[in-house]
């Protein structure tokens, strides 16, 4: 049985968790990739409080993004296209007016 | 002229400050090996977010322990002893007292 919720149908909320699982992978590996450059450059206390502070902001923006709720969803997906976690082809799923909405976000 | 401060005399606290100076170079050289070493081994958000938690404890840990104050002195000299930042024969300028209280309480 077909249950949409909140103008999601089955099928986009699948491709939707899918998608959230890959640019949660990618954010994560382009984090942990600017955690092993970061590191290899330290050289003081200063340096080192700094990528503290990099890590807090990462953590926090990671642990608000990747919380996954219908409510919102296509600003986020705008915000993983802008930050080029995820391409515009990779969301080919969803319906014309969700790309719509996503594209033209993307490019606030 | 001699201005001795809460019982430490000019050359003790001369002395009482490189020793903060080498101890905070050790301590940090330490932390920047360990950063090193845990950024090789990331995998997981999990690993990311133990490192961030791990770093934000030593942060805390350092900047509470260099904040140089003579009051509390020999306890964080003790601590230093303790943690093997620094070995009692570089404490050797100190008074006699001094070091007897330091190397009491670092065996504690």
């Amino acid at each position: 049985m077909e249950t949409e919720v909140a103008g999601w149908t089955d099928q986009e909320q699948g491709l939707a968790q899918a998608i959230f699982a890959i640019a949660l992978a990618r954010d994560l590996e382009c984090l942990i990739s600017d955690l092993r450059s970061k590191s290899e450059h330290l050289g003081s206390a200063e340096d080192i409080w700094k990528m503290h502070d990099f890590l807090s902001i990462r953590r926090h923006e990671i642990e608000g993004r990747f919380d996954f709720r219908l409510p919102g969803l296509l600003f986020v997906f705008a915000d993983f296209v802008k930050d080029g976690l995820v391409s515009l082809e990779e969301l080919e799923g969803f319906s014309d007016d969700k790309l719509a909405k996503i594209r033209a976000m993307s490019r606030m």
